[in-house]
C-alpha cells in the first residue's frame, strides 16, 4: 500500500483549512492520493461548520491515515492548537504553522509518509514570532540539514504546459542581477538535471536556459552578463554531458512550439519564469521544491486571507500540487 | 477609396521581399487591404523566380496602386536598386532600406498611403553605414520631427490576446532599471490613452501597469522602485481621469481571467511585455509605434538571414501588421 502525503495547515487563518477540506471532498471523483492534515481537529471541524461543508474528520497516528482516508479526513495532531480567525492571524498562528511543518518532515523522513505538501503560509506572521528564514523553502532546507551540510533548495514551477525554475527567487530585481553568477546557475542546474532523472522519471532532460537581458544581450550591445555568466554555465554543464541550450532571448522561449524543444526552462529571475507559467497554466501551476533530500509540493499561491472562510477559495492548485506529489513519489519509489 | 497602405522592403537581404510576395498572393484568400513595397522591381523579381513563386509585378506611383492591387503587386521604385542574395547583405542593403523608409513616410505624410508598414531591417548593417538611431522607431520619430519638435515614439505589441507596452525597450535589463523614473511612464501612458482612443476606437481605455520588482516589490520587501518610482506615477495618471491601475505583480496579470480586466497592460522592461505576448500569440503579435503623427505597424520578428530566399519565411505577422493598420486607419479616418 503506497504511504499517504502529510499535508501542512498552513497559516491556520489563510485558505489552507479551506481548500484541504474542499479537495478531500473530492476525493473519489477526481481519485485524489490519501493524504493526512498535520494540525488541529478542533479548529479544523470549525471552520467546515463555517463554511458550512459536512466533513467527517478522523483523528489518526500517520500510520492510520491511508486506510482512513476513504471515510475521513485523517488529521495527525501536532499538539499545537490555533485559535485564528478567517483572514485574521494571532498569537496562535505562528506556532501551529511551524509545528506543522517540522513534523511533516519529521514524518517523511522516517518514512511515514511519501512527500511533504504544504499549505501557504504568512511569513510576516512566521517573522513577527521570531522566525529567520527568507521563506518556507530556506526552512524546509534547514530541517532537513544534516550536521553542517544544509542542502541547497530549488524552486521549480510545474504545470503540463510549462516547466520552469528561476536561478533567482524573491530578490528586488536588481539584486537578483547582482546575485546572479555562473556558479549559481551551475549549481541549480544540476540539481534540476538530477531530480529530473530520480524524481520525475526523464533519462535525458532537455534544458533551456533564457538570457538575462532582452535578445539574450544581442552579442554584448544589450548587456554584457549573458557572454560573462550565462553562456560559459553553459558551457561548463555542456561539458558534463548535460543536454542544454542558451542563453536564448527569453521571448521567444515559450510559445508553443519553442516548448516542445525542451523539458525544463532555467531562467535567471522570477517574473522571467513565472510569468509564462502562470499565463499558460494560472490554475494548475505547482511550487515543487528540489535538492531536498524529500519531496516537496505546494500550491502556487498565497493565504488569501480576503476569502479565507468565505468558501470563495479553489482548491484546484493544491489538487495539482496533491498530485503531483504523489506522481513524484510513485516515480522514484518513496 | 481607401488609400492604400506603404510597405518598405526592409533589408534586401531578409525574409521581407519572400514574406511580401507571399501576402501578396493570398490577397483575395484573406481579403487583404491594397498595400504597394517601396523598392526595386527587378530586385523583386529575382527573389520571386529564386522562391519558385509566379508573381505579376506592376511599375506604379503610390496613386495608382490601390487600382493596380487586385491585379499585380504594385511596387513604387525607389531609385535606390539592391542587390544582395538572400541572407548576404551588401553594400547596397543599407541605402535600400532607408530609401524605402524615407520614402514610406514622406507617402503617408503627404496622405498617398493610409499608414506605413516596414519589414524588418539589419540595425548592424545600417550601423556600418553610418546610421546613428538606436533603431528602426526611431529613425520613424526623426522622418516625422516637425521643426525643433521630435515625437516620442511608444512601442506597442498588439495581439488579439493581448496588449502590451513596454515603458523601457532595447537597453540592459541593469540599464532599464536605471532608465525607469516615474516622469517616463507618465509620458508613455500619455501617449498610449490618447493612441487608444484615437486610433483603436476605445472611449474609455483600462491600463494595467506591472511593478518592476518581483510581487510588485510587496510593500518594499522586495525593492522600492514600485513605491518611489510606479505608484506615484500611477497616481499621477489616476488624478488625470486615466482608468489605470497598478503596480501590479507582473506574474499575475496576464492569465485569460485577469486580461479580461483591461485593454493595455504597460511593463516596465522588454522581457515583461514580451514574453506574456509572445508566448500567448507568437504568429499574430504586431508591432505598433504610437505617438508619431502617422500609423506605423510591422510585423514582430527580425531579417531571418537563415531562411531568406528558402520559401521557409512564414507570412503571418506581416499579414496581422497589414490588416492592423488598414483597421487603425479606417478607425481614425486617414
Amino acid at each position: 500500500m503506497a504511504k499517504p502525503l502529510a499535508l501542512t495547515s498552513g497559516e491556520p487563518a489563510g485558505i489552507g483549512p479551506d481548500i484541504t477540506i474542499k479537495a478531500w471532498l473530492r476525493r473519489s471523483e477526481l481519485k485524489l492520493p490519501a493524504f493526512y492534515l498535520l494540525g488541529d481537529r478542533d479548529f479544523l471541524a470549525h471552520r467546515a461548520k463555517a463554511l458550512g461543508l459536512s466533513v467527517r474528520l478522523a483523528d489518526v497516528r500517520a500510520e492510520e491515515a491511508e486506510a482512513a482516508f476513504a471515510n475521513a479526513l485523517p488529521v495527525v495532531a501536532t499538539g499545537q492548537a490555533a485559535t485564528a480567525a478567517p483572514g485574521q492571524p494571532d498569537g496562535t498562528s505562528a506556532d501551529a504553522a511551524m509545528a506543522s511543518i517540522r513534523q511533516a518532515v519529521a514524518d517523511v523522513i522516517a518514512g511515514r509518509a511519501s512527500a511533504v505538501v504544504t499549505n501557504p503560509i504568512a511569513k510576516s506572521v512566521l517573522y513577527r514570532a521570531g522566525f529567520r528564514h527568507p521563506g518556507h523553502t530556506e526552512f524546509l532546507a534547514e530541517l532537513a540539514a544534516t550536521g553542517a551540510h544544509t542542502p541547497q533548495p530549488v524552486m521549480m514551477l510545474w504545470s503540463p504546459a510549462l516547466v520552469v525554475v528561476p536561478v533567482t527567487i524573491h530578490l528586488a530585481l536588481r539584486d537578483a542581477i547582482a546575485r546572479l553568477s555562473s556558479e549559481l546557475i551551475v549549481s541549480t542546474v544540476r540539481i534540476v538535471v538530477a531530480d529530473l532523472k530520480a524524481r520525475f522519471g526523464l533519462a535525458h532532460p532537455r534544458l533551456a536556459v533564457s538570457g538575462l537581458n532582452p535578445h539574450a544581450g544581442e552579442d554584448g550591445s544589450l548587456g554584457t552578463e549573458d557572454l560573462t555568466i550565462v553562456a560559459p554555465a553553459v558551457e561548463t554543464l555542456r561539458g558534463e554531458g548535460i543536454d542544454i541550450r542558451g542563453p536564448l532571448p527569453a521571448d521567444t522561449m515559450f510559445h508553443d512550439a519553442a516548448r516542445k524543444t525542451y523539458d525544463c526552462a532555467i531562467c535567471m529571475y522570477h517574473d522571467q519564469a513565472l510569468i509564462p507559467v502562470k499565463t499558460l497554466a494560472f490554475d494548475e501551476a505547482v511550487n515543487v521544491t528540489l535538492g531536498l533530500p524529500f519531496i516537496r509540493t505546494s500550491p502556487d499561491h498565497g493565504t488569501a486571507f480576503d476569502i479565507a472562510g468565505t468558501g470563495k477559495a479553489d482548491p484546484s492548485s493544491l489538487i495539482a500540487a496533491l498530485r503531483l506529489a504523489a506522481r513524484i513519489a510513485a516515480t522514484q519509489g518513496a
